[in-house]
């Protein structure tokens, strides 16, 4: 299946992502304003401002792909606007690298602007989208993904700045080695840098992308805008999208959040509206484990994300803020990343968490 | 001019390196312990061990080469001991990143270990060394050479760790992003990293490299070595054949200095023997300002080395101690450090002394 994104389409697809960006992933509304700030440019120019979009299967085995994407801690990606040509010029400079051209541009991670940011680089490249990501949701670090966890190689990688630089990740022993090198670099490059990485055969792809997530997150958003509408409520219309649930409705009573190493850290605390029940959210860029008076209810992979209790609005970590009115959506990981192999990337141990079990929720996401 | 050096070299030339050092470099120790364990494994498999020099005038004009050295501060260089083929890495790295062979080995730096890691990587691909470099002394940063100031851009340029990783700078807008993304990665690597950089044709490194400064080093090394026999002033036989003279003889009374940023920053002050006059230096890495009491004696680019009062030894940063006894050489910088353009990059307004002004000592150092 082959279709077109246009800019009628861009808000659902940033609120559906907000959502799987279970609190990470970057800030959607960042995102959102950007490409339709270069849809709108385009068409001004009379110039084509729709994005192709593929599915996986319609890959050519031997193709050469990349997945793009933006590196950083939410809490600085919100107060630095990107400049504009950064994730281009990764792209290109591995193509100059590789002197191959590429066919199509993956989705590293749907949650959050991250989503978004290969849309971007499509309307600049002309390149087609995979509808598809290797996530299915937003995750703190590089190697917490499908292809890390296949055993694809993260070189070669490109990060970019927002000056033109852009520096090649030759060889790499290890992707944890690429997480540590690649954010040292970001950091210094501002606290957010342009990604491109990993690059992939279209086998590779097929075999390892979680497939329908960008699909996925459009409807969720077009579900939310529908729900705000009719009247229903977002929150439990969004949740059962997921397969999921409504997990907890109160307020943020306490926060702490700190941007430390490149990511943004720290815990809140809920209180339920009249039964005063508390819920406790730990997080690094994404929400990780969440506790309900004291007891485990829902940790990663199995996605944890805040919403306005209001309109369905999903909360990125950046945004937290006491007295906060939310509903707490529990949604189960992809089966992708719930094999015992996946589990030592993107299970609570991967995160410091090593007494804290996984017990997935019942179901998948999709 | 064609010649080979043998393992019955590398003593001068790292007394000579060392001297030229200005205090840093690197360790001459290290590096030199490390060429000797090369050349001798070389010799017990009956495998050549020898490097072969050339002059940059025979380079052909289209040829690709590409200098070669360590980063990083030498207080950490001096505790880590480098794993052994993480130079040969970044030069291959950059013959698959060119897709062209490398026809020639430049020397970036001759002062300290950095001339010598030339000749290890030379021994290990086969490649010859071309007797010159773009420093004629040691400086603590990327763009303060001869082909930053002469505009040769840093890219493309490769960063090898000890575990085969090799990140290719691919674009850089500036020399001063070069340096910046390269030090937080050389931290990251462990706080030394093997660098490859730049490229240049032979027509470049003709036009840029200063001619004839690793034959320097090894005459005023074997200088040295030949005082201490006769019972000649080494400090004095080696000064002269800088064109410079003994600055002062005395013992360090006080030293500041700390790592940080990765260098090692400080400031040392000395008593002269018998007169009790006063010479203070400052230094980052290397030696940049003497004052004799209180007055500004020697400035950057011309050079300032401490050798050991006995016997001539040059005496690196990483090496200060209290209580040595040293004699103080200064000695006038290349032609080429000492243009109006140069000194925007080596004066001493470039080390964070604006109110300092370069008087250059009479001569050049050749």
């Amino acid at each position: 299946m082959e279709r077109y994104i246009t800019i009628e389409d861009i808000e659902a697809i940033a609120i559906g992502a907000g959502i799987l960006g279970t609190g990470g992933g970057g800030n959607t509304y960042m995102g959102r304003t950007w490409i339709e700030h270069e849809m709108r440019q385009r068409m001004a120019r009379g110039e084509p401002a729709t994005v192709r979009i593929i599915d996986a299967d319609h890959l050519p085995d031997d193709s050469v792909n990349v997945a793009v994407s933006t590196m950083g801690a939410p809490t600085v990606s919100n107060e630095k606007l990107a400049q504009g040509m950064e994730m281009y010029n990764t792209v290109r400079a591995l193509e100059d690298y590789l002197k191959h051209p590429m066919t199509a541009l993956l989705i590293g991670e749907i949650g959050g602007s991250n989503s978004i940011m290969p849309l971007i680089a499509a309307l600049q490249t002309g390149l087609p989208v995979v509808d598809a990501d290797a996530m299915g949701r937003a995750f703190p670090e590089l190697q917490m993904d499908t292809f890390s966890i296949g055993g694809v190689s993260h070189a070669p990688m490109a990060l970019g700045d927002t000056h033109g630089n852009v520096v090649i990740f030759h060889s790499l022993d290890t992707t944890y080695r690429a997480e540590q090198y690649a954010r040292v670099l970001t950091i210094s490059m501002g606290g957010s840098a342009a990604l491109a990485m990993p690059v992939v055969s279209g086998a590779q792809a097929k075999q390892h992308l979680i497939h329908g997530t960008l699909s996925l997150a459009q409807r969720m958003g077009a579900a939310v805008l529908a729900a705000r509408k009719s009247g229903d409520d977002p929150a439990e219309v969004v949740a059962a999208l997921g397969h999921g649930h409504v997990l907890f409705r109160g307020k943020i009573t306490d926060l702490e959040r700190k941007t430390t190493q490149g990511f943004a850290r720290g815990r809140m605390t809920l209180v339920g509206f009249g039964d005063g029940r508390k819920l406790d959210i730990a997080f690094q860029n994404e929400n990780l484990i969440a506790r309900l008076d004291g007891e485990v209810v829902a940790t990663v992979p199995d996605l944890i994300t805040l919403v306005q209790l209001e309109d369905g609005e999903p909360i990125g970590t950046e945004s937290l803020r006491y007295g906060l009115r939310v509903a707490v959506l529990a949604m189960p990981a992809p089966k992708e990343l719930k094999t015992a192999r996946a589990l030592e990337f993107v299970g609570p141990g991967a995160f410091g968490y090593p007494d804290v079990a996984f017990a997935p929720m019942a179901g998948d996401l999709l």
